[in-house]
């Protein structure tokens, strides 16, 4: 394969290559498929991952879906009902697609549909359990500090605040393409590379949290001409990965993560932190794992957890 | 028009010929669309409602999304993730699309979205506008008194506790069928009626949580065969009516309202009181507003969040 000097791979992959092994995950309700598999001639396995797109508003006019190019097909008519299938010119009617290449075993656990169940993760069994797990276990975070140094993804970049303690990147997350209002979803990467999460802020964050919540705020105004009242701005727990980042969506969106399980509000982590300096060293987090991630069997092993039995009664039967 | 035996329309209608005068409602995450318009040359007002389909399993082979017509086009690549957009052959992606026409005023409320706010309440905000506005907009609580005193629903309840201090009366949610596990979907409503919301709430009323956790829990393991581990225990800010209950969902089931800034977990609450006695009377606590509610305009006219223009500017424009 070829590289460029950053480290990124150039080589054009093609979904006419792809051969699928299996469907991980199809979430019919977000219209988003996974798939494993391999590409022809090419070693190791693929992630490719399917989603339909949301509609765009200026799409649907007279150029758009309602032109000639759509054909309509009825399945039923009922008095002022109808049903029907459309097939829009195909311009309009693109699937996003992420393609990861390699992909490791977590790739692979990562987008495969599981059992979730929640964890209450006290101080005690983060420091025990949680924190050795996950030096262990961290993914690597170069594509981060590709970002953070300017190697990767720079025309991305909406905003760039350089200073080292309370500076941070804010760009398009890699769900969103950076165009559509409705499916707003941009993340900011703060420049402070030792705070792993949540978990291990206090009063000393506070001016890094209220600059990303401003500046990150208006920064969107700006660009977007999204107003502040309109933005879920917001820290997982536990993240995707262990470099403190926050996400902005539009608050319309419904975007993946961002129930109250997983989702802390970045307005009332500051809040936490103002009324009790120790709150996120002090404060039992839940978070959700599920059945294949490794940390379940930490916690399943010493008695936290339990999985769920294959053979299980259904309400119904 | 033409109509056949049965009174179903038979007159085909084209989108080619439908004129957009209003996008009603977008769901950027189920990828919905509904438009309100009218059709060419014809009375009355149409609404157009689009759907993308969700991805069939048979469709993700070399036939399908993986043949030669898929075409893909680069977004960016890093490291291994790359991100593209595909455009496949027209006839594997379709999109449902229901006509209503005419449609009725109560069609196009039904279909009709608002813009939303966040709000931060800090303890002051609260005592100043929302609660004197909730005791004059209070809905009716008399459905809630007809459950707690057996008068109404007593064949739908699935545990009942009492006891008039700690104890709670647990039932299906009027969205739930009662059925299916996928979409489980309790609620518990105490005894106690002097308990309006979260911000009421101190170490008094501690064991009246917990029994609702733990007691909720077991009547569901029990009854439904589901652990308390993958059960999402959650109270509403600001709830549908004030007087204190408790949801329980699956926690795979996507139900509505289960947002970070909707929702506050059961476990969490209890951890936050356990810390500090006087927790949710001192806490800023966020909460969504729709332009249409009449807090909303509690808070516009004394300026704490403003209305979006109709004309404000889109992304791309």
């Amino acid at each position: 394969d070829d590289q460029n000097e950053n480290g990124v791979n150039e080589s054009q992959l093609q979904l006419r290559d792809f051969i699928l092994s299996k469907i991980l995950n199809n979430n019919t309700n977000r219209k988003i498929v996974c798939a494993l598999g391999n590409f022809k001639d090419k070693s190791g396995v693929a992630l490719v991952i399917l989603e339909k797109n949301a509609f765009k508003e200026e799409e649907l006019n007279e150029k758009g879906y309602f032109s000639e190019d759509s054909e309509l097909r009825t399945f039923f008519q009922n008095d002022i009902y109808g049903n029907y299938v459309c097939f829009p010119n195909s311009s309009i009617n693109g699937v996003k697609t992420t393609i990861i290449y390699p992909a490791t075993e977590k790739h692979i656990a990562k987008y495969s549909q599981q059992e979730v169940h929640i964890i209450l993760e006290t101080p005690q069994l983060y420091q025990k359990y949680t924190l050795s797990h996950l030096a262990k276990e961290q993914f690597n975070l170069q594509w981060v500090y590709n970002i953070l140094e300017g190697k990767s993804e720079q025309d991305r970049v909406v905003y760039d605040n350089k200073c080292e303690k309370e500076g941070f990147v804010l760009l398009p997350d890699l769900k969103w393409d950076g165009l559509t209002k409705e499916t707003l979803y941009l993340l900011a990467i703060v420049r402070q590379r030792e705070i792993k999460s949540l978990r291990d802020l206090n009063e000393g964050h506070l001016p890094l949290l209220k600059r990303v919540r401003d500046e990150g705020k208006k920064a969107i105004l700006d660009k977007y001409n999204v107003p502040g009242s309109q933005l879920r701005i917001y820290l997982h727990y536990q993240p995707s990965f262990y470099h403190l980042h926050i996400h902005f969506t539009y608050l319309k969106h419904e975007a993946p993560g961002i129930y109250a399980e997983k989702s802390h509000l970045l307005d009332a982590v500051i809040d936490n932190i103002e009324m009790m300096n120790d709150y996120y060293q002090k404060a039992t987090l839940p978070f959700t794992i599920r059945e294949m991630d490794t940390l379940f069997n930490v916690y399943e092993t010493n008695g936290y957890i339990k999985r769920i039995k294959e053979n299980i009664e259904l309400i119904d039967k």
